[in-house]
């Protein structure tokens, strides 16, 4: 990949003003109050600095701003919610890049329901997006924690995973079509909305997951489902890893492949929402080491037939002595009561203090084996730090967090972040699996991704950055 | 993209030796007769030649020989089962290229039923794949007509479609991990079974549906789904294709989305099967224009309910005038009698001498007026053609055929090919549609890609060929 072309004090100078002009005097700020909130990302371990803020309004605005760049070679660096996990969104310390912000992309270009489809802009934000398929009877099933902000075309970009990817897939699985704007300012109109197209290769999935290194993604056709008619939810006392796998193989067939989300938590994640979050409360009177928030969705009309096979699920399960206790939802607010155990998981463990996150993966069949494998690795580091190892056991997925020790030092702790992670990750790659699950890579991973791919599709990458993006100008530093 | 390096007699002599060590006496033939089946297309419209069929039994094996071919500049057909509708896998005429057959390589390496994986060497039959996965109580839902004979790399290579694709999606989507030869005779290794994995580009994508243009299949993992535990199926008379459109919105709905098969058959494709495939039985009293084949599936264990659903919809639909009559199976064999329907469709056709294929998608929102603005295009060149438009409704995916005019000059017909073409594929491209929604391009619309496609991608396609293959030595004169 060769370097950005040197460009003069003087090109670059020229440059923002022809950038200025394309997106007229509400597409810009390099107001340091106004650009604040867009240079640290979320969860504070990354500040950097950059020339200005652009918010282009159409497509062609943001071609014309990639177009003026690459000429100039300013390093871009795309943004939308900024939610990323792994500082994949916000610029480096060098203050040479310009952000590039989709916020004012935000329009919903077409829904058209019986094509179970909608085309919408890199900038929507992600729960709007759920509202407008619902408004058209219709149902759009990504979810995550950082729904309120995150805008769709970074989901995209970083092919997002989240709590439905069981059913529906990750983020990938989502898109029909995409518009891309190309690291030389062309655009390259993908939009269509089809289940089937065998035209040539299909140059969508190579933006998708790239974290804007590629391209950056302007729209999108995505598809939407029939309305969920029926929700049963359970939370779920289980003796420990390995029957959570079993009772998701059961529930799955059992259910007809009705789950739509299966989540562990240990008493950890438990003990550490009722600290800090208020108006949370334990479904159970007793304690148990593990539990799972099991849902099962209909989208039939007229009866379902959910609730008896929700039951059925768990009687057999707790004869099988796969499930020790159980609650079951009976309304929506006692199903939000489940759900705010689950989604403050991250928040409370903030408040709690420093944390060392695992974003892994591995096949379904080994999650159990892994849970105490790299449990044993961790424990010869230092046997007093706090496992929070949950999440989404039905795609193989676990939050695998070492929280500091009770009382412990924060800062001697996070010290340690490279042993740990040579630790976790070190098992994970042994079982076949995954550094990164659904965060993606960014700036945090950069160094573990180099250490552990293999020499071949690193290789791979590189050749198709460079193909892409020879000046290197479309979020430089994340991902290679 | 630089043609092949110019090998000299000698070279290739030598290089054809040390190919043959490679793999051995049984891994290679050049006698003409075992050479003939893989030298033409299914459809007979191209017959090639070709210096030896080379049928390594490894994967170490195909990298060995790659790389041979890569130092002497000798092009490669990567070849399955040969049942390419596109001469996809066929040879040219030149008489230079080698075959490289998978069909050695059809070992089934794992399953994993807690996974839902299995991992299968790319010349496993597909069929034999079903049996596979329903042996260890699980479902692989890849179906197609050449299931027979068609091999897993092949399905792979051009991400077949088939009649599954509306609840499963297509073969894109059932795959976690690949491994790929790569042009240069390097070794891929990307066969992971994981749900969720965001290392860095997903490169298994350049490789489906790439025709072997980029990289030779040689493993997968594919996912495996619960097993269908009910099957219901109608056969249904509607009055015209928008009714059919509608009644598949309202059957997904209804149902719970547990629709499986949704295919249209006009009635000239019931014509053309009981006129020409034995042991055929019209199921229906009367005759109707247009028919509909709708399955619907569950997987859950118990009772499903699934029969009162199908029952409840069409009862719905005959009120509403969607259905005009149903007949519905009430064991397997009749389910079998409704599907010999659909299944002889091509061969029937075949039989009842030339047609002119087009395999097209367009939103599915828009199948009815595709339908018929198609139609009076076509007419407008001549009315006495004989439309057999069916197929998979629910993907918006139609085989928009048109048969020889009853009595009429199959060769005249022929000759005629290209403006048909034009008239089917204009309205394809209005529509936001695809030429070829499932069966690729081959060598057969290599040129209507290049006349439809947008100068971007085609830009994009030839980038990422030259930068994965640079001497052009896997299947060229395909797609590109």
């Amino acid at each position: 990949m060769a370097a950005p072309a040197a460009a003069t004090r003087n090109d670059v100078t020229e440059a923002l003003e022809r950038i200025k002009t394309i997106v007229g005097p509400k597409g810009w700020t390099d107001d340091a109050d106004a650009m604040a909130p867009h240079l640290a990302d979320w969860r504070g371990l990354y500040g950097g600095s950059a020339r200005m803020v652009v918010k282009p309004a159409t497509t062609e605005e943001v071609a014309g701003v990639v177009a003026v760049c690459a000429e100039a070679g300013i390093p871009i660096v795309p943004q939308g919610g900024n939610t990323s996990l792994c500082g994949g969104s916000t610029p480096d310390e060098g203050g040479e890049e310009i952000i590039l912000s989709l916020a004012r992309m935000n329009k919903v270009r077409a829904v058209d329901p019986d094509n179970y489809t909608m085309t919408v802009e890199a900038g929507c934000i992600l729960e709007s997006l759920q509202q407008t398929a619902s408004d058209a009877d219709r149902y759009f099933p990504l979810s995550l924690a950082a729904e309120g902000s995150a805008m769709i075309g970074g989901n995209l970009s970083t092919n997002a995973g989240g709590t439905n990817v069981l059913k529906y897939g990750n983020a990938r699985e989502l898109v029909l079509g995409l518009e891309v704007v190309l690291p030389d300012g062309r655009i390259w109109n993908g939009l269509r909305g089809l289940r089937k197209d065998n035209t040539g290769y299909d140059l969508k999935q190579l933006f998708l997951g790239a974290e804007g290194t590629l391209g950056i993604i302007t729209a999108a056709v995505l598809k939407i489902f029939p309305k969920p008619t029926d929700i049963r939810s359970a939370f779920c006392a289980v003796p420990d890893v390995a029957a959570a796998v079993t009772l998701l193989g059961r529930a799955r067939a059992e259910s007809g492949d009705a789950v739509e989300t299966f989540e562990l938590m240990p008493r950890l994640v438990i003990d550490l929402v009722l600290k800090h979050m208020p108006d949370c409360e334990d479904p159970l009177a007793e304690r148990y080491e593990f539990y799972v928030l099991l849902e099962l969705v209909s989208t039939a009309s007229g009866e379902s037939g959910l609730s008896e096979r929700l039951e059925a699920i768990l009687e057999g399960a707790f004869e099988a002595g796969l499930v020790l206790d159980a609650a079951i939802a009976q309304n929506e607010a006692q199903r939000q009561e489940f759900w705010k155990l689950r989604e403050n998981a991250s928040e409370s463990q903030k408040i709690e203090g420093a944390s060392i996150k695992h974003d892994v993966s591995v096949p379904v069949s080994r999650i159990a084996e892994f849970y105490d494998a790299a449990w044993k690795k961790v424990a010869e580091i230092d046997p007093t730090v706090r496992l929070v190892g949950f999440g989404h056991v039905g795609d193989g997925n676990l939050h695998y967090n070492l929280q500091v020790p009770e009382g412990g030092d924060g800062k001697a702790f996070l010290a340690r972040w490279d042993e740990f992670n040579r630790a976790v990750h070190d098992t994970v790659v042994e079982m076949g699996g995954s550094i990164s699950a659904e965060h993606g890579i960014g700036r945090l991973k950069r160094g573990e991704l180099a250490h552990y791919k293999d020499a071949v599709s690193l290789d791979l990458m590189r050749s198709i950055k460079a193909t892409l993006d020879p000046a290197g100008i479309f979020n430089p530093g994340k991902v290679l």
